[in-house]
């Protein structure tokens, strides 16, 4: 059997599976999700086998010892995926909800009930806790997920996705819900991408190189981000001592990711009295600014000017974008041309502005008052999310339980036919 | 210039005029659409000579006279388009509306805006009204919209797309927000398929060859519906009489759209009262059925042993699949393996079975004791509809105003950093 075949039979398992899952019952998908749980403290010798095997590997190959770090499932790894599988058992279950029933004048009663999407394909370079996190909110939301991770982890996603598959086996639901791809063969990613038949929706997450195949490649919609660019405008009148504890927030907390600050445009009223206190504070901490013709003056020692290839760039690193922008239209354009529409924020203290602000800034969220770092599914209450997304269509910004699911038109009717 | 350079030029001028659309105010866009209403009044002549340039080409063809009548602008088609102008205008704005916003503990309010697409590609090949139609849906809901339309409809379509750039600019918006492709080379479409940085979705509306090759080739999301094969079951204890003219409605007022029923399902216990009733009916009304063994008998002269390929054909015409079943979950199998996802209607008088359907029955639109031809987006309650989506991602069937936006995070803070 041919990648093409292989891959074609895996996904038609997948659908046949997500019928099931479609009508299994909340109970008994927190039942395996409970079951999950159990599983992955009591199999801890069975996954430390696997992922002993995938270190060695590594090892041999010369792996940095940062990325060894991450590859590893220690104890505590395996019990906060745990935890992870309990919370999410504790999350409201979306499917069958009918919202927003109305009567139409020949007396039908229209609504739409909730549905799962059937069949989701995870393509991810991560470590192998994403394995259990995003498969686990894929059947909450009542789906089937197939699994393609980095072939770095390949032992350990495999032991992980067993236990999947025996804990939905355990509440009565298809062990199939769940699959990972049985091969590292690299061919297998085009060919998931062509399988629409099957397969409803593609979620990326890695690098821009992996993203940019699988849009190109997939017949199917595609859910993803490329990449964060978040702004930070401080607006003229701005607290600029709370606008210095918003930057740092922003750049130095967790510099490498997506919601990290990456460039910083200030009013040019305040400019003077602010950027030395950016300077102080975050070039005090090492970040290094590249710094537009008049700001680079007011930022200390650890600026150097900017070229045109600093806006826009996403450094994931202690280097900061700063522009003095002349007025709120300025910055405003500064993002439009150079926003990856992943997070937007501004500081300011006058109302018409920050509503202007909230409705101009093109992106998945927009924040007053408040660090870029709020971008994340747990911070804005989606309870998990298995990514974020930066194209408009069906999901914009992190997608939770709710965003893995449609909706379908519902019509209670008493024999009604169309005049 | 060559192709390519002309369609990534249209493409960015529609980009940047979607940035002006997504903060033009309810008032402007409306004024647009009043504007365009009485151009589609005033310039009959201008318009007429233009269709009348198409027509011409197309009798040189041989078109024959019912594509011929569709290809027509008569003064009744175009003061129905104004109509549908002035109905627009009338629907409510959903732009800037901020949904459910939620306290997080830190005391961030966090809330969901509703914001355009972007830039929405309408490809399609029917008549010249689908030019005002859709893109007057796509500038309501603050898009800017790529039109092209079918090649003998070319002079027609480039006039109707004139005076809706004239009417734009008349109410201060940009007349970019709406272009038709200037050129009736094939080579136009795989080229805007490839635009995805300027283009965030693309609606192809016609027939399965010409939507496929969309979906191939696109490098963006794709909303479409590539057939409708709507399936009513009809259960015992159903009221038959009514049945009858529910199969009769959604068979024979319109057979040849897409929410037209294609296949009957009786259920065993009435297959013998009800199919005469059928035959006499629908058959009186020259309704050829395509008839499983059991029901073959009982459906009268126009009845023909089915094949297999008569399951989850759509026929377009006054052609009927029929096949009895033993129960519900042979009914919900049958409709499994041949639905298109489109429309799936049950007549019953039993809750538990009604709802059990309502559930379990996988397609955009799901009906209790009600005709298929339902699923539309005037008759569901959504004002308009610029077509109907059977893929669960973004929307799940009519698509109006609404499902032609998309909805960004909004957080309203006091100063807050991540902890």
């Amino acid at each position: 059997m041919n990648i093409q075949e292989q891959m074609q039979q895996l996904a038609a398992r997948a659908q046949a599976a997500s019928r099931l899952m479609a009508k299994a019952s909340p109970a008994a998908k927190n039942d395996a999700l409970a079951a999950l749980a159990g599983l992955l403290e009591t199999r801890q010798e069975a996954i430390a086998v696997a992922n002993a095997r995938d270190i060695a590997k590594a090892e041999a190959a010369g792996m940095d010892t940062a990325k060894l770090d991450r590859l590893r499932l220690t104890p505590k790894v395996l019990a906060s995926m745990a935890q992870a599988c309990r919370h999410v058992a504790g999350l409201s279950d979306p499917i069958g909800e009918i919202e927003s029933v109305k009567q139409r004048p020949n007396g039908l009663m229209v609504g739409r009930m909730r549905v799962p999407l059937g069949v989701v394909c995870m393509i991810y370079e991560s470590r192998p806790n994403v394995t259990v996190d995003s498969a686990i909110l894929c059947l909450k939301a009542g789906n089937a997920v197939v699994l393609r991770g980095g072939s770095e982890a390949f032992e350990s996603n495999m032991a992980l996705a067993g236990l999947l598959s025996e804990a939905l086996e355990l509440a009565g639901l298809p062990g199939a819900a769940v699959q990972l791809v049985p091969t590292t063969d690299r061919a297998a990613v085009p060919a998931l991408c062509k399988l629409d038949e099957y397969i409803d929706v593609m979620i990326p997450r890695g690098g821009e190189g992996l993203i940019r195949s699988v849009v190109e490649a997939a017949t199917m919609p595609v859910l993803k981000h490329y990449k964060g660019v978040c702004h930070l405008f401080v607006d003229k009148g701005a607290d600029l001592d709370n606008a210095v504890a918003v930057a740092d927030n922003g750049k130095c907390q967790r510099p490498g990711v997506c919601n990290a600050l990456e460039c910083l445009l200030v009013h040019r009223d305040v400019a003077k009295e602010f950027l030395p206190k950016v300077a102080k504070a975050l070039g005090g901490k090492g970040v290094e600014f590249r710094a537009c013709p008049e700001s680079l003056p007011l930022l200390g020692p650890t600026a150097k000017p900017a070229t045109e290839a600093d806006w826009g760039f996403e450094f994931l690193d202690y280097i900061l974008a700063v522009r003095v922008v002349a007025d709120m239209d300025e910055a405003l354009e500064h993002i439009a041309a150079y926003s990856s529409h992943h997070t937007e924020c501004i500081l300011t203290s006058d109302h018409a502005r920050a509503m202007r602000f909230l409705r101009e800034a093109d992106a998945s969220m927009v924040g007053i008052n408040c660090s870029t770092r709020f971008n994340d599914g747990g911070e804005l209450g989606l309870g998990a999310e298995i990514g974020i997304s930066t194209s408009k269509l069906h999901a914009y910004g992190p997608m939770g339980v709710t965003e893995l699911t449609s909706q379908k038109f519902v019509v209670f009717g008493q024999g009604q036919v169309r005049g």
